[in-house]
């Protein structure tokens, strides 16, 4: 069997499940935890190449910002503090000496933002521009937020705006006339750490994941660990800027499709995806507000294993799809 | 400029220096440091790619065990105790299935075997197969091997026995009858993990790193970072049966010059060169012994900052070379 039969997550588990099938808990999760005194430390590794990451408008200093970025979003999603990163790069060899450096560059600048730095880093040479990015991070025990703690009655919240990535990704191939403006959360996401461990230390989180594929595939996800389903209204999912601005260039019949695509089905948002305890979302959202950034909530998680979008009184299953590498031909 | 015309070594220093100077003494070794109360928690990455890692005749669990070992190669060398490893896959679509169970395979064994684990790992498309491992360790702070800390009068030493990766290759690339036996330690390496750990409480290490760029290289790297020359006595050098056997296959002529490029110009050995505090010369070859493992020393470091090797009374300078990639057209 090839793997572009099976499509990427069902490798990956596959994969997942022959490393090892004992740690269940830690490989399910956008982290590794390792047990260090009251603390876990968190590791993370990430890996991108020219060919599925790279559309020809990135810059090298945003391909550096983005590999650091998509790592410490990892951090963020279980409230983890960064410690530090590593970058490898592989390198095709006519690749110019100024290429590299920007990387460096964009990578140092990402990591200096959020106040952690790059401890080491590796050439090698490859056929296709390939990145490579480790982050290390540590969280106190009592604080993680993991995949798994989602119960029937919680809220769904989301931080920031939804649909960055899809409407970026949809510039760039429209050609649309301001799309390095509208691509730009597209290559230079801010992954949410403040306001990750800010909600850890809250307490008030039952489980959390990053968007980087999509709300639809990370709510599929949450329900395949969880055991339970979700209902979301459509329309309190906050829109980002770059969606309405793709929208309003588009037809009356494009807009209403595309928007879906865009808030569900598109991967490349680096927000945080939570269930919070009811009793407990006050709380929450003072805690995220109190940093200047919004939480919204969605909708919630229920004991139904299925799960819903409720549109304008309608109810309908959200579909279990986003972007995919490995994709199995339709 | 292209990154062919400077050479891999000189491109990962203008890169490394690009990702912030402010960390000299961490960028320079295998591992980056993160202090942790009394302990360093040590992080190290390494990446391999089909055309510049692995030769045709390495099977699916072979390039596993090959990540995980040069790794935790990076710990052993500072004295690591390993606590888990993560692995990145990038794939063309066309890999068989198998072919990427039999990597995790091989890395779950390899990792076992040095009593670790892997503890995440991701897939992900790419052109060209290539793998990232990451592996996380800790050492206490006053038993840390640096790179650092060779002081003219210390002795050098090496693990085990040396030029097995240069002659493991060479009887690939001549074709010889028994090729795949003498690629085995080329294709499996194993790390001296327990040796570092034993040699760091033995507090009598001066400076350490890993011999996977061949015994000139890394002695070329020591001088750099350490200010000090060293001279090595060539019939002390510990030769392995491979380059025995390899050697044996050839003419007269040829099994001198090749038996120096496999001992001093061939990477692919994962053994430790060290530097040894000359009083202390006993108890760190007996912290070895008491393992099964063999300690030899093969020169001593110099206040002149040049690499000499002493061959039949005659002195020499040892070339500054060893494989690198990107290399620079002659």
């Amino acid at each position: 069997m090839r793997i572009n039969d099976i499509g990427e997550r069902a490798l990956i588990e596959r994969f997942i499940q022959k490393l090892g099938e004992s740690k269940g808990e830690n490989l399910e999760d956008d982290c590794a935890f390792i047990p260090m005194g009251n603390q876990y430390l968190l590791l993370t590794s990430d890996m991108i190449s020219k060919k599925t990451h790279m559309p020809s408008e990135i810059s090298a200093q945003q391909i550096g910002w983005f590999i650091v970025a998509i790592n410490l979003s990892d951090l963020a999603a279980k409230g983890g503090k960064p410690m530090g990163l590593l970058l490898s790069l592989g390198l095709p060899s006519d690749t110019s000496l100024e290429f590299v450096e920007g990387i460096a560059e964009g990578a140092s600048e990402c990591a200096s933002c959020f106040n952690t730095s790059i401890l080491g880093g590796d050439t090698k040479e490859d056929l296709e521009l390939t990145l490579t990015g480790t982050a290390i991070g540590k969280v106190r025990k009592i604080d993680l937020m993991a995949r798994r703690g989602a119960k029937p009655g919680d809220l769904v919240g989301v931080t920031g705006e939804i649909g960055k990535g899809g409407a970026g990704l949809f510039a760039l191939k429209a050609n649309l006339p301001n799309k390095l403006e509208l691509a730009h959360p597209l290559f230079e996401p801010m992954p949410r750490i403040k306001e990750g461990i800010a909600l850890a230390r809250s307490g008030t989180v039952s489980a959390s994941m990053d968007l980087s594929d999509g709300l639809a595939c990370s709510l599929y996800q949450l329900e395949r660990i969880n055991g339970y389903g979700f209902e979301i209204e459509m329309e309190k999912i906050p829109v980002s800027i770059e969606v309405k601005e793709v929208i309003n260039q588009l037809g009356k019949k494009e807009q209403t499709s595309l928007k879906k695509e865009f808030l569900l089905y598109s991967g490349g948002d680096y927000e945080l995806l939570l269930t919070i305890k009811p009793q407990a979302i006050d709380q929450a959202v003072k805690s995220i507000e109190s940093l200047g950034s919004k939480l919204t909530l969605i909708g919630k998680v229920t004991k139904e294993k299925k799960i819903i979008l409720i549109e304008e009184g309608k109810r309908s299953l959200i579909q279990n799809r986003g972007y995919e590498h490995f994709r199995p031909k339709k």
